[in-house]
């Protein structure tokens, strides 16, 4: 076992009851103090981790890495130096935090220098994204789509059970939680006998998905496989896939989501690691047909992770809309990420993608208001008696996730959190 | 008229006839010379100028821009700076190497350190370039495939007299032009009877491209206007998008190409501006539906750029298969700025938009093997005497471009080379 997941493992520092960041978790993000740059961070309980303030105070002296990665203004140079260093960060901050270790414990001095309410600093999106690819890897996500858009007797297009379905998304408009959107202008044809129409979109809606940040590059031309996949990621984020359905409807064919999507995507603060999830690796669904052997994937891949959404109306109270768990999905990140490269595609540290809609079986665990309200004809009930078939103005988008199970202390994502502003 | 654009214009420094780098062109690249670091070049004739050893020289020093933007090993930083610092260092050359002024001509110790010969040096991708977006813009290429896979009489999908169709593709796969290419391998149905296979693409293919760099960025939530998009475009390569035709057609929908393209694209090295490119504006095909409004298009906004492509077999001889202009294209950069923007999507300097492929009405002007073969079924003579109907290893795909009309001197993109190495 990893000694950081130890579920005995108790800190010096208070962790609420819980909390998704118990000295279990130890994720990395970018933090903004008050009067400092932006730099490294981890978190326990309520407190931010200045990563930077520890090297300098030099509690990682004996480490063998480049200290330098922990002053920048993104994550890509810290996690470049791959998963070694990573876990030799992780272990450090378990072994510094430990109510049974007193050298940062009893030194109120340096604590100063090294700890920050999470309620007194911005955390910042955390890497410099290169490239962002999206999948389409939950089965009901597609076949309630398909259904709904296709035919429901084939609502599985003939090669979705044969590979990951992806595509590439836009990496400049992904926004770190807590940034509020615009509901995108464009172009739409509500009526196919009339010509389109340009305007705010009005089926404005959400996906749930997981995103995950590699962690290391591969050169052009080599792949990776299934394998070796856990090598390269770094970990994971809460990832809101935005989608203007009525400008994706009419713009998509024949080559993709363009400005149904690239207005905005909004991606949670924390990366929290495949170690620190690693208790809660399970078995991904029975595949329904043989794969191709490079998509074979051995052993637990899939990771049980409890998934919710909920809708906070302007000044109303949140409703839980979507639960869902990113274990439902068929294809996994580690056969994403095989068949990304199996063409030789290159891949850079601080790439991010993404899992897709994680709709389970369950009606109310579709992970979008499309599923959820089945193209607008269940309206959504919210805590103020309104109703919602896709999203208002003024609402706000608030997805959570944790790993949770006997004999293991709970892990949290935290959660990305979006207010959508009026069309500008 | 801009003044670096007048025909008279003449150089001290020899520009061979024909040649795609008059004093009137001055592109913009990054170059390598033996013992010195990349830094920002342009060319004239043979010879590749050094612009950081120019600024380091003084002969930037009254022109207000950040001059330590030349020393860097992309041009990203000093593009940044906008359209009024590129013109005015485009200029300044135009002055320092006009046959009249003698403040260069006659100082052979400094030309020494700025001019290099082509031949000795080596180009490198002249931007990292952070999204790379792809549109479909040529109704001739859209109809033609519309027709092989579809339907020839709804050969055109319902939305593309309407919009700018286009999609994300995958950036860090981008190479410059002498960047080799190995046959990507990945998963194909070549018998819908039968399970999908594994192996190297068989029906590789390039795509005939005008690639367009930004040269400003513009904030998540702002849109530009098809009349200020000038502004907004740096400079045109040309662009070679690579497409494994049997890959792309397994796993196309309904997201996209993926795998198909993402495993490489190639780029020239250097980026002809707007404004060297100024004298060859023509008006775009007229429009056969009415447009949205923010899809309007005053003035001339096509480019009337000659286009080839040459097939050069291992050992042999090349041979051109297709003659093109990028002014057959239906819908102009300005209307694909606007269109990738109108949704509030944000946009970087250093993002490169490609036009799509740029096939003409005549047969002989389809800008790829798959429209040039008709899908396979007319095989294309090699000078060796050999048939392609799409690429074999070992061949060199080769694109040229140029403008040229009588009254003023011939502009050159180069050209974009790239060698097929057989699948690793």
């Amino acid at each position: 076992m990893i000694k950081a997941n130890d579920p005995k493992l108790e800190s010096w520092i208070e962790v609420p009851k819980n909390s998704d960041f118990p000295i279990q978790n130890l994720p990395f993000g970018i933090f903004k103090g008050e009067n400092q740059k932006p730099c490294a961070a981890s978190i326990i309980g309520k407190k931010v981790i200045d990563l930077n303030a520890l090297a300098q105070l030099g509690y990682f002296d004996d480490l063998a890495f480049n200290k330098n990665t922990l002053d920048k203004p993104v994550l890509n140079p810290f996690i470049r130096q791959k998963r070694k260093v990573w876990r030799m960060v992780r272990e450090r901050l378990s072994y510094l935090l430990n109510k049974e270790n007193a050298t940062l414990r009893d030194n109120p001095e340096n604590q100063g220098k090294i700890f920050h309410d999470l309620k007194d600093v911005r955390m910042k999106l955390p890497v410099r994204i290169g490239d962002y690819t999206d999948f389409y890897a939950s089965k009901e996500h597609a076949t309630n789509v398909g259904t709904m858009f296709r035919d429901p007797k084939n609502a599985l297009l003939p090669n979705w059970l044969h590979l990951p379905v992806g595509y590439h998304g836009r990496a400049s408009s992904i926004i770190v939680s807590g940034t509020p959107i615009h509901r995108p202008k464009g172009q739409t044809r509500p009526d196919a006998d009339k010509p389109p129409v340009f305007g705010p979109s009005k089926l404005l809606d959400f996906e749930l998905e997981m995103g995950y940040i590699l962690g290391q590059g591969k050169r052009l031309g080599k792949s990776i496989s299934t394998e070796e996949a856990d090598e390269y990621i770094f970990g994971l984020s809460l990832f809101n896939d935005w989608s203007a359905r009525d400008i994706q409807k009419w713009e998509y064919v024949p080559l993709g989501p363009f400005l149904g999507k690239n207005f905005a995507s909004s991606l949670s603060p924390w990366i929290v690691s495949l170690d620190a999830l690693e208790p809660f690796r399970t078995q991904q669904p029975k595949a329904e047909v043989e794969v191709l052997p490079y998509l074979r994937n051995k052993g637990k891949n899939a990771l049980d992770i409890k998934l919710e959404v909920q809708i906070k109306p302007e000044g109303g109270k949140a409703k839980t809309v979507c639960r869902s768990n990113f274990k439902h999905m068929y294809w996994t990140m580690q056969q994403q990420l095989a068949h990304h490269t199996v063409n030789g595609c290159n891949i850079n540290a601080g790439d991010l993608l993404a899992s897709g809609t994680i709709s389970g079986k369950n009606p109310s665990s579709y992970g979008s208001m499309l599923e959820l309200s089945w193209k607008g004809t269940i309206p959504i009930k919210m805590n103020d008696g309104s109703e919602r078939k896709f999203l208002q103005d003024g609402d706000t988008v608030i997805m959570k996730g944790y790993a949770q199970k006997s004999g293991h202390v709970r892990i949290g994502l935290g959660e990305v959190r979006t207010k959508i502003l009026p069309a500008t």
